[in-house]
């Protein structure tokens, strides 16, 4: 295995180490409260009686299976509960591995890291599909890329980075390519909540035989630490995939998954649209600076990331590096997600200090 | 892969359907209560910022590790925190497969079942070498077994299921048979804080190149639920292992993990000394039925389980399930284990009702 560490560790050691003050655009780590519900969540469970401390079923606990499997429309035996949408990002890649389907992963590019460092570990070779110049799936180019050896296709919407919500036709129509050549497609929908175009809708609705759905609370919870996410199998593949985990991690932490059951069952819808809403206004503030700029950009209709391209100030690891050296603000070189973005800068949204990276950005590129 | 659901979900979903009354022996959750900080150090960690809820270090949290680095007597950065000891040995395991060092895994049998099924996961063939009668490793026959195509041999001492705790020459030996034929050794010491004999040596102090050694606190802390466990790495292979971490499970849960660090910090060697002064008593009275019964059995050195043998009934499912349904007392069939002890029983002794279960069984076997 030669996957090396991710791009984002030596852009945040970088940052880190750096003499001024540095706005972070770098992580993906909400900068707001989780819903109080996980604190009294947390609290309450701390109390309980020593046996619920133990060993809880394989799959998750029954009740927050229960929960997500109500929220999401299926089956809960469809419904594993996993150590954050990452373990369920691997337990479904993995799955298209375990019956001879092919080598090859067909991959979106712009390509979130870990999809690359995963199909690796897993033996396959990636191939990569450009998106549309507005980040939308490119569902023909797609199909044209799924073939014999295809094992499997990794889409993720709305996307980090591009922040495209894709549309369910489109999705319909790769999951359908993917179906004729025996591939599964793994659709990680870790961003639902961040949706402001209105137009999002789960590949959970398709249906379809070969589609495994992962999502999590990370994001919409604000608990990237709590590492609680799931994943929902077609009921023919699933067995295989619980195997994997029971001999991976045997169970998900149990003080976690209590507290996200308690959080789903408390927590108000207004908690998610006012994240939603702070995430819209920030979207506008930095985008409205990027015009200041002279940027391109791509508006992101969900998820929490802004790609920008600057003219003649490629998104190189060094042009990333100038920036915070010059104004301190950190994004994340384009060639991180791929090859069809290199002269991009990706910036996350999640951190107060918004307005003032954008005002930095503006007068730097407006003096250059 | 077509690793079966254990055997002992087999057992326990059969003695939970039983009329009557049964006792659990079948499962390895402690009865105890865990340290009082754990629940403390969860309370507290509910109350922190929210900031404090998102990703820990992919390798687990800094002042965990250093705990834990101080503790064995290790340099900390050969520490990886892990979803308990199951993703331990799974990485420990997985290091062995990738720099080609041959397939074959070498276990002890008996032997406990999840390494056969991660042998299984990760490609390897398993080659099983029975114990001496007593439990303890044959060094030399374990050795004769070790050759070009093995990649890994794994130990477990304090053992489960023979209660044997290895003495540190035997490991040596086969440490250095390993090392002849570039295998690794993985020593897996989950028990560890659950030595009668007094004779319990880490692995860790042979300092060898070639030996990961895994534990946790699911044991000894009384949490199985929570899934903190760790793995020390020779310093030359743990660059990988953090890797495959990383995209498998990002982190291991920060909730569980900082409850962990205070439990630490905060309890007396008392509490460990209390829980192993409970089993040995248990084990006495335990022992002390199983004479009575006319029954063969190993004394355990360590851990919490007892091997036992029955005149003319041998540890098949079919009379485990007799036991249950006759006198309510559940064990597993020795054949869960491997094939050295298929005429044994495993009970494990953490419940509080093990002078009860002692009782019918010595009730029953008197009258047979």
């Amino acid at each position: 295995m030669h996957y090396e560490t991710p791009q984002f560790f030596h852009v945040m050691q970088y940052a880190a180490a750096a003499d001024g003050d540095v706005i972070d655009m770098v992580s993906g780590n909400p900068d707001w409260e989780p819903p109080e519900a996980i604190r009294t969540g947390l609290t309450q469970y701390a109390e309980r009686d020593a046996a619920d401390f133990q060993y809880p079923p394989s799959d998750g606990l029954a009740a927050l299976r229960e929960e997500i499997a109500a929220r999401r429309n299926v089956a809960v035996d469809r419904v594993i509960i996993t150590n954050g949408t990452g373990e369920a990002n691997y337990l479904a890649m993995a799955r298209a591995f375990d019956d001879s389907r092919g080598d090859e992963v067909v991959l979106i590019d712009p390509v979130y890291p870990y999809y690359l460092g995963k199909t690796e570990l897993l033996g396959g070779t990636p191939r990569l599909v450009a998106t549309d110049d507005d980040g939308r799936l490119a569902a023909e180019k797609t199909c044209e890329a799924i073939g014999e050896d295809t094992a499997l296709v990794v889409l993720n919407t709305p996307n980090n980075p591009t922040g495209a919500v894709y549309d369910l036709e489109s999705i319909r129509t790769v999951v359908e390519c993917a179906a004729a050549h025996d591939a599964l497609v793994v659709v990680d929908e870790v961003y639902d909540h961040f949706d402001f175009s209105g137009r999002f809708e789960s590949a959970l609705t398709l249906d379809a035989g070969n589609v495994i759905v992962t999502s999590g609370v990370s994001k919409s919870m604000a608990i990237t630490g709590f590492r609680v996410g799931y994943a929902v199998f077609p009921p023919a593949l699933i067995e295989a995939a619980k195997t994997r985990h029971m001999l991976v991690n045997v169970a998900t932490s149990r003080p976690a998954q209590r507290a996200v059951l308690t959080a789903y069952r408390e927590t108000d819808p207004g908690y998610y649209a006012a994240a939603r809403d702070r995430l819209e206004s920030r979207i506008d503030s930095f985008t409205a600076a990027l015009d200041e700029a002279g940027a391109a950009y791509t508006t992101p209709d969900g998820a929490f990331y802004v790609l920008a391209r600057f003219d003649d100030f490629p998104g190189t690891m060094a042009n990333v590096k100038t920036l915070i050296d010059e104004i301190g603000v950190a994004g994340m070189p384009g060639a991180t997600f791929g090859t069809a973005r290199t002269d991009w800068i990706r910036f996350a949204l999640v951190t107060p200090r918004v307005d003032e990276a954008a005002e930095r950005l503006a007068a730097y590129f407006a003096d250059r």
